[in-house]
């Protein structure tokens, strides 16, 4: 299933794209679509049901916005380097563990929404990450099998960074990973049953019509079920947690001087196999 | 006014300890103690009205479990190294500028909850740290007194530590900052009202009835209000948001070998003048 939220920031409305395209409103079935819902699997079979049905109201689309597909993100936990070929481009030696950082909840917004440069930023950058989203609260997990059983399903992320706060200004990246709009998130929630090839999505960023960002997950260093239970062994991951599971290669600060960062005007455009496709124009903050 | 939170996790109902340390019950009065409440000029009116009264119905305290001051913690942003002694105890360098961390919210438990030791860890520290509850929304303050403005209160916090996960395992020290149960807060939100001397507070920490930190916030490199601006230019902070504001010296890190890391078993108390006292028992996760 495809999974959404439409309408205006705070007032979005559970609804669903269905197998013929057409918007579905779920409103009527569930209050939203976030960890309680995601973890509730009767809640989930009844979703499915009357998606199949063919009886759920349609919604129009026109002029709707979409917000982030999940409510009340408890955290997003972010990996750093974990594609061989973003490794190479930072010049970075390739981690012997997946990093960790973590953006706060207050950054994800809409797919299409607005992303602001910060006020002093000079080196705003962009990253394609494909996102995990928790169903399952996850703690210490054994194997790579009890992590694909903890994953609800994958979403397009927007891993915004600003390179000169994230490195240049002493100490950790959260810095540069935290300024507000940072994480645009989705179109979609796709329900992890329909995303069998986890490791061969391609992943695409245009800047101003301009491909940058070609990448596979194929690329990645630890893949999607490691990195899930990797990050159990540190933290208890919890339904509608996030994890962004890092960027390929193509950034801004990978490329020749002048490095081309983002500036007010940009428009970024960002997709994953199946998993939809984003849109944002740049703004001063 | 000292608000807090009792009754078992999840189910705590808001209360106040009044002139006189008597418990008082505000669930007749306010749903709870959240952003929404120390936002909200208004009701807070009322809370100190009904304060004063004292016509608000006494709770009995014997038994009774303390939450965390706040609900529905957005954020916890976390300040690094930022006093003088603990720079010097850890052999770093004053920070130029004040390096920024993040913790989960979902890390915030009780101030006398059981404070778990990870699977596999080998370097569990104690800080104790005076924590920023902010009040009003803070988005580039130009200056400390919108910082000063912003806060709602003070309370103390637990920034308990897994030193080989933050710093051995590569990259980030958020991977030794987010284990479960390792963010606890509290007994108090004090309002930023009754702290008036705020860079000259004693906080003291002993493990098993031993004095390990005896510091005060005139050490602190960057003060509290400083910090909150600072925080401000690089991610927006909103009504809930706390800040963990550094620990002084006499961490486990910082001492001889073998150094006295935490085992389960072990009994951390924490205190910071005015704000009140935690007690944590260690235990096996």
């Amino acid at each position: 299933m495809k999974l959404l939220r439409v309408g205006t920031t705070g007032a979005e409305r559970p609804a669903l794209l269905d197998a013929d395209g057409v918007l579905r409103d779920l409103s009527g079935l569930v209050p939203d679509i976030d960890g309680a819902l995601l973890a509730d699997d009767a809640a989930l079979a009844r979703v499915r049901t009357a998606a199949g049905s063919g009886d759920l109201p349609v919604l129009d689309a026109a002029g709707l916005r979409t917000g982030p597909p999940v409510a009340r993100i408890g955290k997003v936990v972010c990996i750093g380097l974990n594609y061989h070929d973003h490794a190479r481009e930072t010049g970075a030696a390739v981690p012997e563990e997946p990093i960790i950082f973590l953006k706060a909840p207050d950054t994800v917004v809409g797919p299409d929404d607005t992303v602001l440069v910060p006020r002093g930023a000079e080196k705003t950058d962009w990253e394609v990450e494909l996102a995990v989203v928790i169903g399952r609260t996850a703690r210490y997990l054994p194997d790579d099998d009890a992590a694909r059983a903890a994953v609800a399903g994958y979403a397009v992320a927007h891993d915004v960074s600003e390179r000169a706060f994230q490195i240049e200004r002493g100490g950790q990246w959260d810095k540069g990973k935290n300024c507000e709009t940072f994480n645009p998130l989705g179109p979609w929630l796709v329900t992890a049953d329909e995303v069998p090839d986890l490791q061969s999505l391609g992943l695409r960023l245009w800047v101003n019509g301009e491909l940058k960002q070609r990448g596979t997950t194929a690329e990645q260093i630890f893949p999607v079920a490691e990195v899930v239970r990797y990050v159990s062994q540190f933290m208890t991951l919890y339904p509608g947690d996030v994890i962004n599971t890092g960027t390929p290669a193509g950034v801004a600060m990978g490329q020749p001087e002048p490095k081309p960062y983002l500036r007010a005007g940009d428009v970024v455009e960002l997709e994953i196999d199946g998993l939809g496709r984003q849109r944002q124009q740049l703004k001063d903050a």
